[in-house]
């Protein structure tokens, strides 16, 4: 669970900002791993081998693993146990609930020995206010990444809907930045709307920002770091079908590296531009 | 799986419109059912023979079962099997995803194959609008529950921001009528704002509200039927806490009986009141 200032000095160290999203479906992995008896989690084990040199972060996407009902919880927990110690481990669960519900969904995803997994992270989504994002923070050392502007077309319904404060994503982000600083609270930013970083860190200089949708989704990296990039670097950019589906055969796991690395060496550049390293 | 006309049919039936809410935790429950195989799933087995002719829909929470990880969702698995055929069968999950992950909470909770579960609705969140929530539409036979105005404190924070349109959650239940009819679509409208009821049927003067806050968070059942209720009723009240917890002794389960009796007898007055029987 690494705190803002290891997250900064992976950063540096591994000259990459890079977070590999394991959505990892069944359907897509290779055929040859389908007879084992958790291809999921071997799937998973065999990627993480493969990047973890390149990335600073792993986020396995909860929706795929709870597709598969119990056994894909199995899978999921096994991979929790083999991700790097390291890295951040963020889970993509997008929960919000009243907080006695939130308080239960942050031993689901915090607390090791009620649920079985503790991730360093997870996403949530803010429409049920403070209440619904503020139990994960009572874990001291977890991360909470809110959902604030994302990458998909369904965005524009309310996350644009105008109000005295601006845009409905403004108000989401400025009221998070309320509620805890720059070490406890990220947010996610859709890479597709690279132009509205620059809004974005007027309310939030200093957090993170984790910004998916580079890759199978469009996104262009330079655009990100042009105008999302602070000086600790401040992104954490998240690529999943991109690298993890570069291959379908049994070279699976050293086209998902060939993948990471292209973006880690696109991101170096971008570091050493913005005099982060 | 209820369509509306049963649902309807079947509160006629029971003279209740009453929904109740699963949210089994382990602290809670009675201690002498700890020392069995599945403490929880034996509670909401016992809870359900008690009530079942009293209510017409049951909505375990998900994030109670998630909270202990494989066991949990084994416990809920089984629940799900035991749930009566008749009653609306809620997963309270309050997912909201991008398009291909959404897909997958619908195999999660829809899709009996996949998952071991198939529940007839789930509650959905809004915030990343419309491919976040219509991939659970393609489930022909199944509801999808959309967060309208919450119950909790922090429904303040963004639910009443005014744009344009209105508020957000009039804005939410606008545009979510677009994407299908009230044999699809339900709302969740916390009880604590009975008088928001009258502004939200001038949008969806068809739909069911689910409506939690009753009991256990203070809301009043007769000021929700006079504002919220239509001529098929329209309404499914959730109660948790003040039913399953009625008593942690061994009479637990006829306590629950005691508490939604009571409720039903309650609704029932409503009912006949506004001549939907």
């Amino acid at each position: 669970m690494p705190s803002r200032q290891q997250l900064i000095a992976q950063i540096k160290q591994k000259k990459s900002f890079l977070c590999v999203g394991l959505d990892t479906d069944i359907e897509k992995i290779p055929q040859h791993l389908l007879d084992l008896e958790d291809p999921i989690y071997e799937f998973n084990r065999q990627i993480i081998d493969a990047t973890r040199d390149l990335c600073i972060s792993y986020k396995p996407n909860s929706a795929f693993y709870e597709s598969r009902g119990v056994k894909g919880l199995q899978s999921l927990a096994k991979t929790w146990q083999y991700l790097p110690k390291e890295t951040l481990n963020i889970i993509d669960a997008k929960r919000g609930d009243l907080g006695n519900t939130s308080d239960m969904y942050a031993k689901a995803f915090f607390d090791e020995a009620s649920s079985g997994v503790s991730f360093d992270a997870i996403t949530v989504a803010p429409y049920m206010g403070t209440d619904s994002v503020t139990p994960y923070l009572k874990y001291e050392d977890k991360w909470i990444i809110l959902l604030g502007l994302t990458s998909n077309s369904g965005s524009k319904d309310f996350q644009y809907l105008v109000s005295k404060g601006g845009y409905l994503y403004e108000e989401v982000i400025k009221k998070a930045t309320t509620w805890a600083g720059a070490d406890r609270i990220m947010f996610v930013v859709g890479a597709t709307k690279s132009t509205e970083f620059t809004n974005i860190r007027k309310y939030a200089p200093d957090n993170f920002l984790l910004v998916p949708g580079v890759g199978a989704q469009g996104g262009s990296l330079s655009d990100v770091c042009q105008y999302g990039m602070n000086k600790d670097c401040g992104l954490i950019v998240n690529a999943s079908r991109s690298i993890i589906y570069a291959s379908n055969g049994k070279d699976f796991a050293e086209a998902a590296r060939a993948e990471a690395s292209k973006l880690q060496q696109e991101m170096q550049v971008e570091l050493e531009k913005a005099g982060v390293i």
